[in-house]
């Protein structure tokens, strides 16, 4: 058990603050999807998005076959308890070319794999046969169709084996594979534009620039969308002069299909992006009731989204998966994706304030989740000690050793 | 509630099965990372695994700075429980050169991420302060250092930040990019030789292969280890040939790191790989205990481990889960990562076997872990229903509706 207690920043009072939820479903609703469509190869579309349903174009499996290597025989050809079976000469290997027929009393050896040939319905395990020269025999305890798998029964040509909006993974890729399908119709990847403003960065650090910031989140936002699947558009770095955040923007507009801004979106006089974006753009969010992120600005330019993200990494970081990947997954043809959550009881103890949603950097040790020993966003290697994040509910007042909380975790098994 | 009842599929009896657990194990032992280093720029590093422990070369941050936008002062000057201190016509924005100052009795106006003039250690928030000419007013209710944020605090220059072995993240793009490192050491790549047999196997179907199978396992594996961040190497289809497959692995062995061939796993009379394994190569380990996946050769040959796959695209996916994830990570240098999994009460019902380890296609719904109608090791399709796999262990016997079950996501949140 460990008592957090470094959160040395406080949160204004006597201003509007827009919940998490609500600038969600405002953005869902405000936002449309506008990619164009490509034919590409099954072999080539992990991580591509279907612009179409996909209809089986063959059967899996294609003909019935065995599950396992064993002999193949009519069910009706039991008789009893005990049953002797004569047995044919030939084997039936995965794909050979042999043509057999089996009559009523007789069996065939077949292996793992191989279609059923006419006149078998039931595979006995070779491991629970006699072989007894010409014949074989076995105890009787076997079902009507045991051990094989019927034609189609995974898929039958012609139907919806997967729907537009799904994400390629791997296993997709099988199934596409296994139902005769080449060529797949997928929108064009999602273009991300990746801005950095602000005097204070520097991409170079040298010594003179002793109150210069290195640009963490550039190439930190970059690898999230490679990550993600989409086509990251580097946008570089602007100082804070109107003038030329206006022109990046309307270059970046043409090009983009969403940007993301870091720096430049909290009060201050400096804040270029988010007076600009206030004032020539459209403004749908300023304030959302979340830590970290305070300032986070999302907006349009010239129909282009354009989600302002505070400067500090961590809150960059977080508000990426908060914001970014459900606005991201609509804009790519996914759809407005959740992010996968599971209850997990906690490790720590910790006051909350009502009123705003708490995202906490933690991983699972011994089954239970502990946090990060700082919760101050300037602490970037929290996100690195991390394997997920904790989100507390606006209306929680505090979480005590044990009780459940919401864990998100960073990475899955594929 | 479902009860899952269309399990087709015998376990055969009175041979040696091996435990899931014993084979990791024994393969943990067993394997050895031979890959070399090589220096990449941090910016092209995601997915990449660290080949040394990483040295901070600048602190993060660089100088004490202030967390939120408001004014600076020395926490000395507080006198009473309503502060009046003389306001200075500067304004430190971040990046800014200005170098003033501020003397006991003064306060500056600072905005966020701007680095502490000298004589400021504390900052008040600017929502909590009155303005009234050449001064501000505010009530005494700040602690020494509040709103700022340390040199260092979060990093200090020398440290190690990330260690040896790590898979690089986004996140740890950011840190390392904050710590001023423009290179890092990582390991090659790992080449992974994806190799399918069987005579039933073809990559193009045409109207007299009836009783052919589709290549699905090759571009589903392919997919696998380019989304796990290895070199996926496309060792094509061999027909069940003894002689062909000895020519294929002993040229694969000459461009891989590890061979993963899936078909000829099996006992049967056609299975020239498992054979070949065993009289040419080094064969670990033969019969697992688990489903699905029953044939699974763990081997290696020439010195490359070769994990021999059963030809069933469902267990061909759950074994490469299950050995492959562990024993990539191994031979990458990342190490032997566990598959990460959570606790999450069953909305079904179902009896199992002792004596062997389960995996089921499951996915969360509702908070519960639910798994897909057919346990056949057939159906490809429910792979890709799935989000994730369920693990039951050897000695279970049953699993009830509301029982915790061992729960392991596909995907993650980056």
């Amino acid at each position: 058990m460990k008592k957090n207690t470094d959160n040395n920043m406080a949160f204004p009072r006597g201003t509007t603050w827009t919940p998490v939820e609500t600038a969600l479903s405002d953005l869902k609703k405000s936002l449309t999807m506008n990619l164009k469509c490509q034919k590409i190869d099954v072999s080539n579309s992990l991580g591509f998005i279907l612009s179409e349903d996909v209809f089986a174009k063959r059967s899996n499996p294609h003909m019935a076959n065995t599950a396992v290597d064993g002999f193949g025989f009519a069910f009706k050809s039991l008789i009893g308890p005990k049953n002797f079976l004569n047995l044919i000469a030939e084997q039936i290997t995965p794909g050979s070319d042999i043509i057999c027929d089996v009559p009523k009393g007789s069996a065939v050896r077949i292996l793992t794999g191989a279609s059923l040939p006419s006149g078998v319905d039931t595979v006995v395990l070779q491991e629970e046969v006699t072989v007894l020269e010409n014949k074989i025999s076995f105890d009787c305890n076997i079902k009507r169709g045991e051990n094989t798998r019927k034609a189609g029964e995974d898929v039958k040509a012609g139907e919806v084996i997967l729907k537009k909006g799904l994400r390629i993974r791997p296993q997709d890729i099988g199934l596409l594979v296994a139902a005769g399908l080449k060529e797949i119709g997928v929108y064009l990847p999602l273009r991300v534009g990746i801005l950095s403003t602000g005097n204070e960065i520097v991409e170079k650090f040298n010594d003179q620039d002793f109150n210069k910031t290195l640009d963490a989140n550039r190439p930190m936002l970059m690898s999230i969308m490679k990550k993600w699947g989409y086509k990251p558009i580097d946008l570089g770095h602007v100082v804070d002069d109107k003038h030329r955040i206006r022109d990046k923007l309307n270059q970046a507009s043409q090009v983009c299909d969403v940007i993301f801004t870091s720096g430049g979106a909290s009060t201050g006089k400096e804040d270029h992006v988010s007076r600009l974006l206030k004032s020539d753009g459209h403004l749908y969010h300023w304030k959302v009731a979340m830590k970290p992120g305070r300032p986070l600005a999302l907006a349009s330019w010239k129909k282009t989204p354009v989600i302002g993200l505070p400067g500090n990494p961590v809150a960059a970081f977080v508000c990426t998966l908060v914001f970014g990947k459900p606005i991201c997954g609509l804009l790519s043809g996914e759809g407005w994706v959740q992010l996968g959550s599971f209850n997990i009881p906690a490790s720590f103890s910790k006051a909350k304030k009502t009123g705003r949603r708490e995202y906490l950097r933690a991983k699972i040790k011994d089954g239970r989740a502990e946090i990060f020993h700082s919760e101050g966003s300037g602490r970037i290697s929290g996100l690195s000690w991390a394997e997920g994040l904790i989100e507390l509910p606006e209306d929680l007042e505090k979480v005590k050793v044990g009780d459940l909380v919401k864990y998100m975790p960073f990475s899955g098994l594929v």
